[in-house]
């Protein structure tokens, strides 16, 4: 919730990206690890460089991937460099998973004249195949010794089964904060993974935006759901560059902050949603009430999540029994004083069915972002985000290997 | 898990069902509540009688249907007869599908002239549309008037999406129980729930057979999944007719009764999970390790639930990275011991990839059943049931009404 649009304006930086942020640089390189980045067009390695403080959240997940191990475990602390390859997950590769990613942190430690300990690693792809290192090393390297590329080309080159590179950079009250985005879901063959990376400018103690980023990514990136299935290597980094002004909870400074973030966050997450693989319509669920503002997120997220909702918005179907269902199943109460709205228009109110028009239905969901409304008494307020399900869906992860 | 095989043999009835058992009999009749049974051509409406005792297990939706209230409310209990409709689910019908269902059970009492609190009730079809009364109390009387149909035909009249009718029977020392089964998923616009029916001879204490039959249905009915969805309108009801031998626990009779009635519970959740909407394939997700029985089944359940799991058993891809993904999702310890086969074929030795020919492997993986096989640390064991997803799901999920 960005309370800010309702005080100072958020601005939004046309064609920002991480980048957009005073005290950052990145370098990109192709490794030859995506499946055609051989030729070297297509990118896949980017060092996102800014010498700062740091936090992440990384996957619940107990496959976690060997780099979301140890970006964990340097989370909050200094940072001066993340290196993201896609293409390769080093997730599943046990004992020489480790051994590979020690590898790339010295490779990249040393070319930035940095300690190993403030070098944080994200990697995406293929599950239980090695890194190639032979071709990866190399490529940091190059990656590291130039940081002239832009965070357009960063979120190129983080993409594995995306469509689009999704970024945007957001300022309020002279705060700066930038973002580049990967994942349509943990979908296709092995290939895996929602990363988030932001950056800002702030001066910011490193517990205090561990803190933050934790309560934001709950209702911005953990909203999202593209087919329920959370991956081994999923992670946001937030690095600060120390170049702006300071920010300390509490103050009105720290309350710019944090709307600016969210505002970043929210936007890149609902980039992600929308680009779910074979998706053409995003989803939005709103519910507006049960016992607490988590219990409401979970309630959007299952009706997000839903297959049978997914699928009926597919077919510009209001179906809203499938919603009830799915509120149902999160054990929502008071559904017998269930308001709900299907893009605009009420099907359900105070728990009884609404005539409606199909034909106006079929049109309103044929919109490419559709947003379902639900009310039930209680306090809570939560927001989800999803995509439909269509029969390319099944298509792209049924047929990719055979 | 029938231990029983491996003592006293269970023995299948062929052209088994719910009516094989003794002291039962069946009444069905066309309301023309089903889609094609205006004709008379569909019945959607069976009567089961039984008189007895009964237990009954029933979805933890909050918006559970109320048929479903009702029969919480009564089991366990006793029961002269269950009445069931297909077409519509009286769900999410306010107070007047409260009122609906008490006409409902006085019809059927007054018909069979026993206590309406001896009348159990299922519904499954259409949510939030009120009940066609005036055809359905009609169909109620005829059916109760004869009772001289079969539990195939009860088997019948309660499908709704599924393909198949799902019955079987089986008998051991004296002790028979037979059943029938619909639901292929909450699945369908609006068309949902998984409803079971099982019938035994025994003498039983009614709370003894709602202990029993709440612990056969975590193993059962409970272990498969279509789409993730549970329904406002899940039941199983068994009902004892006290026509044969006295068990009760802690005897050998009892554990006769209780391999007897989970051997034909599992096979009618096979049977429900392999007449998923557009499926092809029934999976079976087998989890040994992990802290406890509930574990290894939850863990089963996540892995055979899997979108990704499910799309790339449509595609005959051992695609074994979302097997890890769905186990570490589930978080299942101990992955880097992991052994894992698909289809019989070894994929992971003790957290490391195997080598292994694709071509075999999608020959196997194309075969109607496919077993995914888990071992990690520790000792629980649990199974579940699921089944492909392929583009026949969506289709005909978001095609319904458009």
């Amino acid at each position: 919730m960005t309370r800010k649009t309702e005080s100072t304006p958020i601005e939004w930086l046309p064609g920002g990206s991480w980048s957009s942020v005073p005290g950052t640089r990145v370098g990109c390189a192709s490794g030859g690890i995506k499946s055609g980045s051989e030729a070297g067009v297509r990118d896949d390695v980017a060092v996102l460089w800014a010498p700062g403080v740091a936090a992440a959240v990384t996957t619940r997940s107990s496959a976690a991937a060997a780099p979301c191990r140890w970006t964990r475990a340097l989370a909050p602390g200094q940072a001066t460099a993340v290196v993201v390859n896609s293409g390769n997950a080093n997730a599943a590769t046990g004992p020489q998973g480790q051994a590979d990613l020690s590898a790339t942190v010295s490779c990249l430690a040393e070319a930035l004249g940095c300690s190993p300990s403030e070098v944080w690693v994200c990697s995406t792809g293929v599950i239980g195949v090695p890194l190639p290192m032979e071709r990866l090393l190399p490529a940091i390297t190059r990656a590291a010794a130039t940081l002239e590329g832009d965070g357009l080309d960063a979120a190129q080159a983080i993409m594995t089964t995306d469509l689009v590179p999704k970024a945007c950079a957001a300022r309020s009250d002279g705060i700066t904060v930038g973002g580049i985005a990967k994942g349509s879901g943990m979908i296709h063959p092995n290939m895996a993974t929602m990363l988030g990376f932001v950056s800002t400018d702030v001066v910011v103690d490193p517990a205090d935006l561990q803190t933050l980023l934790e309560e934001v990514t709950e209702r911005t990136f953990n909203a999202i759901t593209v087919d329920g299935d959370c991956s081994t290597n999923d992670t946001v980094i937030v690095q600060a560059t120390a170049k702006g002004i300071a920010v300390r909870p509490g103050t009105a400074e720290w309350d710019t902050f944090s709307a600016v973030l969210e505002a970043v966050c929210t936007r890149l997450a609902k980039a992600i949603a929308q680009d779910g693989e074979g998706a053409r319509h995003l989803i939005e669920v709103q519910v507006a009430g049960t016992a607490s503002a988590q219990h409401a997120r979970e309630a959007a997220r299952a009706v997000a999540g839903s297959s049978l909702v997914k699928t009926a918005i597919a077919g510009h179907d209001a179906n809203w029994g499938r919603v009830v269902g799915a509120l149902g199943q999160a054990e929502v109460q008071g559904l017998d004083q269930l308001d709900l709205t299907f893009a605009g228009i009420e099907v359900v109110k105070n728990g009884r069915p609404c005539a409606f028009d199909e034909a106006a239905a079929t049109k309103a969901l044929s919109a490419p972002e559709v947003i379902i409304s639900v009310t039930v008494p209680g306090e809570g307020y939560g927001r989800a985000w999803g995509c439909d399900m269509t029969e390319d869906y099944v298509r792209i992860n049924a047929d990719y290997r055979t």
